[in-house]
């Protein structure tokens, strides 16, 4: 999606830690025109595919979740991370592992909003090592769910979650892919 | 907003500890028929007030301030939740007591997205004793922008939050205003 790489180009900021910074207008400030064409790309993608919800996790996929709802016309449903382990019967659970702050945390997700007769489409904000996205596919696995395919506004292509993902067989649309970045510069992968 | 009670009415559960339940529809699962309501509602009630920031707080604030930032066509910011204190300059904060889990927090906007420049709505899908919103309100303060109002889901009108904010002359919607509740029903407060 030109309009996405164009956008991290021109506001994107990579600082030191090699750390891309889209704070601006993606997951602190939400840009709404750019969140309207995120949702329409989304619908342009997965539209066709029976989408019955989308699902994502707090707290930077909420926005674009709902926004691309609007579009499908179906509920959005965002799976709550929590630290603690002791959770009652009635939600599903994934354990993922998180780099950035280390250790691990539970996400969670309510059996009354997922079933068998769900057909699931997964939206978040970044793709890296794809832990959170794993933990997501996961609930939608043990609720009996037809997950659909995942869709990420900005994949970090030289982290190893995107070719994991593909190579599981899920359809995975990143609308711009980060090949490399340095404090000089940023560069896409061709042809997304 | 005769929408937002009809839906608390008919799919709102009262827990035990008189605790509302809307993660059906509001804050875990969320409708889109219903968000876009919201969204108009809130553009109705202040889309002659010059909005140029919509400010909320992770994690179920960010879904109503993105689709009412589509009708109001200016950003959305979310302010950041951290129990750490140890935060560098670049960031406004403010402390906020939490009664559901105890302790206190730190929450957090960029510096670079908040100042005089700036007439800001925050939205919230709650409010009951309103520490979170006197937050945000002090952020805004502190940014040297105006503030314009706050736009509430769903206030507990039998908690002092309401009550204490209109009485420092800030202007406040609430979509629905909760008079009493418990297992039997749920009462609305008339004529909002």
């Amino acid at each position: 999606m030109l309009l996405m790489e164009e956008r991290i180009r021109r506001d994107g900021r990579v600082g030191p830690g090699n750390i891309l910074k889209v704070d601006s207008f993606l997951n602190h400030q939400m840009e709404p025109q750019l969140y309207r064409e995120i949702g329409r790309e989304f619908y342009r993608l997965f539209g066709d595919c029976g989408v019955t919800k989308i699902l994502t996790i707090e707290a930077s996929g909420i926005g674009i979740a709902c926004v691309t709802a609007q579009f499908f016309d179906c509920p959005a449903l965002f799976a709550k991370k929590s630290r603690t382990k002791n959770i009652d019967g009635q939600v599903f659970t994934a354990q993922v592992e998180s780099f950035t702050h280390g250790g691990s945390y539970t996400v969670m997700v309510s059996r009354r909003f997922l079933g068998p007769g769900d057909r699931v489409l997964i939206l978040d904000d970044f793709l890296a090592k794809g832990n959170a996205l794993l933990g997501l596919i996961d609930i939608v696995e043990q609720s009996g769910a037809t997950l659909v395919g995942c869709g990420i506004a900005i994949e970090k292509g030289f982290q190893e979650g995107g070719r994991m993902l593909r190579e599981k067989g899920i359809r995975l649309e990143s609308l711009a892919i980060i090949e490399a970045m340095d404090e000089d510069g940023i560069r896409f992968r061709q042809g997304t």
